[in-house]
């Protein structure tokens, strides 16, 4: 196998070198690169100062068959990449009439000519590049060749930059996409293993595993296996796996209970204390989720609970908010308000609330489907967000679950 | 001023450079970096490979003051910075007694040599370096001066790395922490231009201005101003932002919501239908909110729209689920589920359902405090995500004002 080729990144941005964000967009290129047959040399962060910038695209051009630049292509005064670029390469900035064309309702929008001219700003492009058009954004990007190198310079907003990448790079690849098993609720650990027992007659696959919070991504690599291998490799994998893979095509969790409810012809609502609307929000995340959810309730309160899902207050009483009855009587309750099936999560995030019977973390997921409604106890890890979090991904998951038996 | 001392951070990994994983070691590290009087020259992330981490440690103890190098000091074959710094300064390793003692625990519960000796490899030490002891974790740090420059090694683990981080830069604190102006519904050059104009007459503070979806941050940094001036600086450019900044201490656009409910003895409730519960779940996120927040409905189909939030049929159709009547029987009905302030969103976040009068990104958004009501029309652009973030936003920001004024 020949060398690869190298490629360097740049992300550029004050933001970035004093520590204000995290940077996410040199993982998403390096594994564009990677994917393309590249291997990364290096990923290089500055600030927004035009003479750094430029001597880092100079040095990493001189050593780089691609150099991919994040950032500093935006309106304002601290956008400086196209400048540096063009100290760089010696090349001059000209506007470019579609770009200035479709920039021009939007310069057209402030009244001050200062701002006008930083909206235009946008339109700069080096002599010689091919403009990346936006899909969403108002910052073309560029594809300019430089003696033996190709430098790219792209917008920092991943979502600007994401299309962009895929243009220059998509027909670039040279290995298969690595296949994505979606795990719930299994340690990190236990899907490591059971994927590496199933691997073992498959040669050619390179395995990782990336583990968030209750969720576990099992990632399968092309190291010679090609598609076929790699496709026949997820299906070992994925039986090795069990029901807690729950997609192999990139679904979410969310869009998994979507489909499977679309599949069964049935509807879901859902009943929210303790994640406060994150459950319904990852369901309607989903597009066309409206064929299958209903709706659902954020009963933060006791008097809601009553008043929405029809919760007795007796239970209330007895139980508490924090209960298998009180999960129960809202799962009723929510499909009750005219759907098949229903989840319901009742819990204590912190990070008060919380007392030696029912300590911060404790939270009750039950799911109704038909006649039947089952509860769950949890007892999750985690800050306030964690908790929600994970037990959003329970709630989902046991969902999921019920559709898929029952 | 005298010009900031330059800081350089490189970190190592095959994990970062093949997009595996995202490196927030950096951030963490700037941070450290500039609040101890350095400036950020530029990060660097490399594979694990001893000539490339050895040649980019050679080039950034030149042009530096400070480098701090994170990962590849642990026990195994791809574990390099130890010798690429050894070759990078000329210096030779020799293992340090007290850390083998420590390890020698360590190696001995592996039966195999190798493994043995791997464990002991993590012992070796730049000849005239100061160990930093580990707290968690069995890789050491490490300190050598080379030339103007001091080398730092930290292993790459974060729980490891921080503690040592702190130990070697905690005593140089020497600027003011960051001032974050958080602002809703500005774009980011008027929020820019606006600062811009308030700092003319506040020297010694440096402005970034960072964008997210409908949110933008107004960070201004201690550049010789010190803590008054900085908080000085910080009062004029609130006032130059006017009702757009909602924070400038950290909050949330969701926790001002909560602050400004409490402060007012009023209760609040939610009424969504595109954003599908991503409004309640903003406000759930601040601990305490049950202090304030009643609940919230999720009135995804028209038949909840009318059986949970009293919308008149009638309403629904004559002028349809997306508009301002819509909008405002919603806001009021989740008013009359009892809370004193109410917000309702509903729009059409696609990619389906949009029309020609009724475009996807078309979103009314409805507030009803005391007995007023008041809608707003927005046109949001962005795909589903963005659509109903901005929607989100939109709304908060909106019962947030309404708050305030009334």
């Amino acid at each position: 196998m020949p060398e690869r080729r190298a490629a360097a990144i740049l992300t550029v941005g004050t933001e970035l070198t004093t520590g204000l964000r995290v940077d996410t967009n040199t993982a998403r290129i390096a594994a564009e690169c990677v994917a393309a047959g590249f291997r990364v040399s290096e990923a290089v962060t500055v600030a927004d100062d035009a003479g750094v910038i430029a001597a880092s695209i100079a040095r990493l051009v001189r050593a780089n068959d691609l150099v991919v630049v994040t950032g500093g292509l935006g309106p304002t005064h601290d956008d400086l990449t196209r400048e540096a670029a063009s100290l760089a390469l010696d090349l001059p900035l000209r506007p470019d009439p579609d770009i200035v064309e479709r920039l021009q309702a939007v310069a057209d929008r402030h009244k001050e000519g200062a701002a006008r001219e930083q909206v235009l700003r946008q339109a700069l492009v080096l002599e010689g590049a091919r403009v990346l058009q936006p899909t969403t954004g108002t910052a073309p990007g560029q594809v300019v060749r430089t003696g033996a190198c190709t430098l790219v310079l792209l917008p920092g907003p991943p979502s600007e930059m994401l299309p962009m990448l895929h243009e220059v790079l998509g027909e670039r690849r040279e290995t298969a996409d690595p296949v994505v098993l979606k795990c719930a609720r299994i340690t990190e650990s236990d899907a490591q293993m059971r994927a590496q027992s199933a691997l073992a007659a498959h040669p050619g696959v390179d395995l990782t595993v990336l583990a968030s919070p209750a969720l576990v991504d099992v990632v399968l690599l092309d190291a010679g296996a090609g598609r076929d291998g790699l496709v026949d490799a997820a299906h070992a994998v994925a039986l090795a796996l069990g029901e807690a893979c729950y997609s192999m095509d990139g679904a979410s969790l969310a869009e998994a209970v979507v489909r499977l409810a679309r599949a069964t012809f049935r509807t879901v609502a859902t009943a929210e204390s303790c994640t406060g609307g994150m459950v319904a929000a990852a369901i309607t995340d989903v597009p066309g989720a409206s064929d299958v959810f209903a709706g659902g309730v954020v009963a933060y309160s006791n008097a809601l609970k009553t008043a929405l899902l029809g919760i007795p207050e007796a239970t209330l009483a007895a139980h508490g908010a924090v209960s298998r009855e009180t999960a129960e009587a809202m799962a009723r309750g929510a499909q009750a308000l005219g759907a098949d099936a229903a989840v319901a999560t009742t819990g204590i995030a912190g990070p008060g609330g919380g007392t030696p019977e029912k300590p911060v973390g404790l939270v009750w997921v039950a799911v109704a489907v038909g006649e039947t409604t089952e509860a769950y106890e949890l007892r999750l890890h985690g800050d306030r967000d964690g908790v929600r979090r994970r037990a959003t991904v329970h709630a989902l998951d046991l969902l999921r679950l019920r559709l898929e038996r029952s």
